[in-house]
């Protein structure tokens, strides 16, 4: 196996990790090297995953225990915050995708006043690559750290990204009301998301104030001709896994819906991994439950002038670990659907 | 018994039927007098509705078998369309509170186009009261004829009417993203219906085309200072009941977020059954579930002159059943509460 | 209202509580007179179960902080292992049911064994009555102290009790194969109880060591010829609510399922909430969601000698917070119904 | 392509037929050749199952459209009863696997009298070989038509029939207390499969009267000393995917649960999908969630002298497509595994 790849994993013990574990477990070119998970180090994956259990893989270990230059790449999985610490020191050896929020937010300001915090890192955040594959494909893949974009932002970002680069919608009066299943809330144990406070219910959380908004609007303004500020509103569904995001949008003088859908059809022709259903179209989050896929559609609106367009991931795979792989393969010359290619799993 | 108001309920084997039922149980002024169900004519209710065995009611009959004039109120239940000819024969003395959508839009026309087909009872339809039975009370009081709101209009209205009125908020650029639970769909066995096709995911479903567009318009032009138009999105949540709309609204000049919350506390001061949560406060459909409650907040937006507006209700209960016995409990002079002062259940 | 009787709650944080305060909510001779609440002391009911927002209740206080005198009963709703110190110094004036286990079982070293440390109130253990409603009615009556059952239990028991005191039924080889909603495992923060551990999933726990098993027992023995012993296999359904028992059996000699199904009918003929189902009749938890009613129905075995028996509750109403309410009825003289005539809710 | 393996699939617009496709679209040695659908003849896969929308496969068509000769192996997903018309005329040269109950039994007589009608393919009967692939794998190898077992069959036979092989436990007293998750029932519109009907609630159905357990008495009576009869509930889970089986059986004189611990481990030593967890595991059906995995455990009782065992598996992959394309696999001389190796998705 000296010709296959070696991952190693920071923070294998949550819902990303895990899920990395299940992808890269049918990539034939990589292999995993190593995991850790400081509170549970000495255990098999299986005591915490009994799902993995038919696997072959390391025990996790203590971040401190593990030679880290060995792998060619590292995911990282640690919690947002403790990750601009663990990274500071990584060897510069391997390439790092990191899955959580800290390298998201180019602009240290920003990044203070959306997290509470000055950013601990700085020349990392400088470094880092935001990493929506399908937008930054050349600067991932030059890149050596990469900001994995979470994952109502990857939801959005790709159903707005190729309308406001073509100019097709106005920067201004974008609304992306989503809705996410509990896994992304992670697996630690708290009373909101137990399954008596969540099921058999809907809500909305972090109105207004969720911290995907200013991540959202970083990237739409990259590709649009000034600045992007949107409305975010974020909801809680009770399903394990998937991202629907409902974004109303204003289209410009003279353009149509159906601009929009050629324009969207011809931004993702050839994509892997993003597809344009027909004209008004209906994505659900249970057609790429388990896959690297995202869905679009666009619908005209009842109002003259505007246009709906919606949106579905699994929060879990193009949400966090499937795009992080997909950034992987680019970073490391692969090819980009390597351990990707799994259909969805229905019903 | 001599003194208790005798109820009929046509089109008893629905879930908007037995949800009447459960209600009726607890009203100490009410009893059930007949019911109808055309296929299931002679079988007791506990054969369709287990859940409603320990209840004493009479067996389903045919509407042609059953003394329609021995009830003093009648809530008819059937679905879309056939209520038209069933109410077109009614004697004229017991009160109606129709639940289906054959009386709700009042322009023929308008009906004609949303609905595919000339309204066959245009008499009936001009004398129905819309029954929103906060923001038409009086109307309601003596009306005979009762077209009981729908379910997502009912959500909608509550939030937006008041600030409508109170000159709040501008009449354009209303958008109702909407979320619904299963049981809005009814008990027919439908593929998209079933538990396999719903559970784990989300969707949007007809979108910009959905019939209580033109419902939730034509209430709210009632209070506008000109004619509304709306965007609508409804959706499916994986859940049993509730209904959750998430509006986002653009404030007239000088208008604040906390200015739209003063205008709903004052509207609803005193009201029994609608709930204005503190400022930003997050109403969950699991807080109303099974109750006629509905609960409402006021988020101020990240964008500058609007605001979102978060409604809750229980689909089968303020959205169907339970507003209907407010309404008959108004039409018939009894205490507005009558049979609807069940705390919610939860979890 | 100085002639309604007073009601205080002890841990009115949980499930239970709050079930309970839903359930008191319409039961017309009583009147909640004060809450306890360690950590949340101070809080009102409503920032903890927004659910019960619209019902006028007292904030929730230290234990100490209450006279708890001035209740003429506590419903004890503290975690199992606390309830012994906390109901150790109870004035003696109010009736008290608890509902933990720390009185159920009534032989200490019985106790010791299961829960694994000396009981700590031996007097008042011995005190104790077993508050099986429909098995143990005169004792219950007089009773100043009752433990009320455990969810499992009274869903096994209710269907097995009158089949061993008519001695239709052999008291070796009875399986109880329990299925539980997750509310039965409380409010409390746990990975294991987390939704996306729980949901689209189902597994056995504590197979062949929970304690309900003796609990099951030891009110079994009390009806039997001779001591019972049973097999009992607890098992999690994604659900919040209802206890499903699927209860094997043997029947003595000569007897045949049809004389089970008589034996039931007559046991129960009268009862308000045990209803026995025609013969291979199909309960299901949902016809008993939020009531206080339990479901039985016998069924013949393919083997010969053998019958099945299908018993439902509600685990937070009959299998927690209502029979507690219809047992502290019955100590109170009032009629045992109130507040339980509320009919289930479904879908 | 030439090289490949070409598959057909009859009746491939239910949830079977589409787990089929999902599983070999990562088979490396096989390509799908062509699909049938009677009445959604010219549709492709993506309108009925979006999921597979980014599958290349042929449209499917009506049986008598396609070559039924240039398949190298047919999965048969047609429906009970239809299945022995359809299979009767085949031409004789690819393997057939019939995922139908149509084949399972071998006696003409007990087939009559479980399904209500006479078997309308003795011949083929009589050809058939079980495929419960563990267990009848020679048999499998040299076969030409599979009669592939049913999901609770798989789950409850992988359990005892190296138990009752090995002599460790009774043939009598046998009771298997299955759950399954929805999709058993199929696709078809059913009252009682909606989502309203399913979730927040568990019951029992066709107690003791279910086709299934003439199945399992059939094939454990292949291993036993003498003719088994067992006792079987299954029960319906509000979850998609899952069976769930805890089997109660009675230990041969001197045989201890810790020797079918042994007996299960050395029996399945080197099977690549059943997996025996360590002694006193606890299995759940979602860590083999869209895996051909079975998990089992064994459980000493409280009762001297008998033991449980418990048993998982999805019944949509071990119980139908999964199993069918792993006997598929040795019936063409492929590699057991192949299309198989998915691990399960968690959360």
């Amino acid at each position: 196996m000296a010709d296959k790849i070696g991952i190693g994993i920071l923070g294998a013990s949550g819902y990303t990790g895990a899920e990395a574990l299940r992808l890269l477990a049918g990539h034939r070119q990589a292999e995993i090297r190593w995991l850790t998970a400081e509170r549970n180090a000495g255990q098999p994956v299986a005591a915490l995953f009994p799902h993995l259990g038919d696997l072959s893989l390391p025990r996790m270990e203590r971040m401190d225990a593990v030679d880290l230059a060995a792998a060619d790449a590292i995911l990282c999985c640690l919690p947002h915050g403790l990750t601009q610490a663990a990274l500071k020191d990584l060897p510069r050896g391997p390439k790092v995708v990191d899955l959580s929020a800290d390298f998201r937010l180019r602009d240290p300001d920003l990044y203070a006043a959306v997290y509470g915090a000055p950013h601990g890192a700085v020349d990392l955040q400088k470094e880092a690559v935001y990493g929506l594959t399908e937008h930054y494909r050349e600067a991932v893949r030059g890149a050596r750290l990469v900001a994995n974009p979470g994952c109502y932002t990857t939801t959005a970002e790709l159903a707005l990204v190729p309308l406001l680069k073509a100019g097709l919608i106005r920067e201004d009066g974008i609304i992306v009301d989503a809705k996410s299943g509990v896994s992304g809330a992670g697996r630690a144990a708290k009373e909101a998301n137990l399954f008596t406070e969540v099921s058999e219910g809907f809500h909305a959380y972090a109105v207004a104030t969720h911290r995907h908004a200013p991540e959202i609007e970083q990237c739409l303004s990259d590709f649009a001709a000034r600045p992007v500020r949107i409305t975010f509103t974020p909801h809680l569904v009770p399903m394990n896994r998937g991202i629907f995001a409902t974004v109303y949008v204003k289209l410009k003088g003279g353009v149509r819906a159906e601009d929009l859908q050629t324009g969207l059809e011809s931004a993702y022709a050839g994509e892997p991994f993003v597809r344009v259903l027909p004209f008004k179209g209906l994505p659900a989050t249970r057609h790429v439950r388990g896959s690297n896929a995202c869905l679009l559609a666009v619908h005209p609106s009842r109002i003259e002038g505007e246009a709906i367009l919606l949106s579905v991931t699994d929060n879990l795979v193009k949400g966090a670990a499937g795009q992080a792989i997909q950034n992987m393969n680019l970073m490391l010359g692969l090819d980009e659907t390597g351990g990707l290619d799994l259909p969805p799993l229905f019903p």
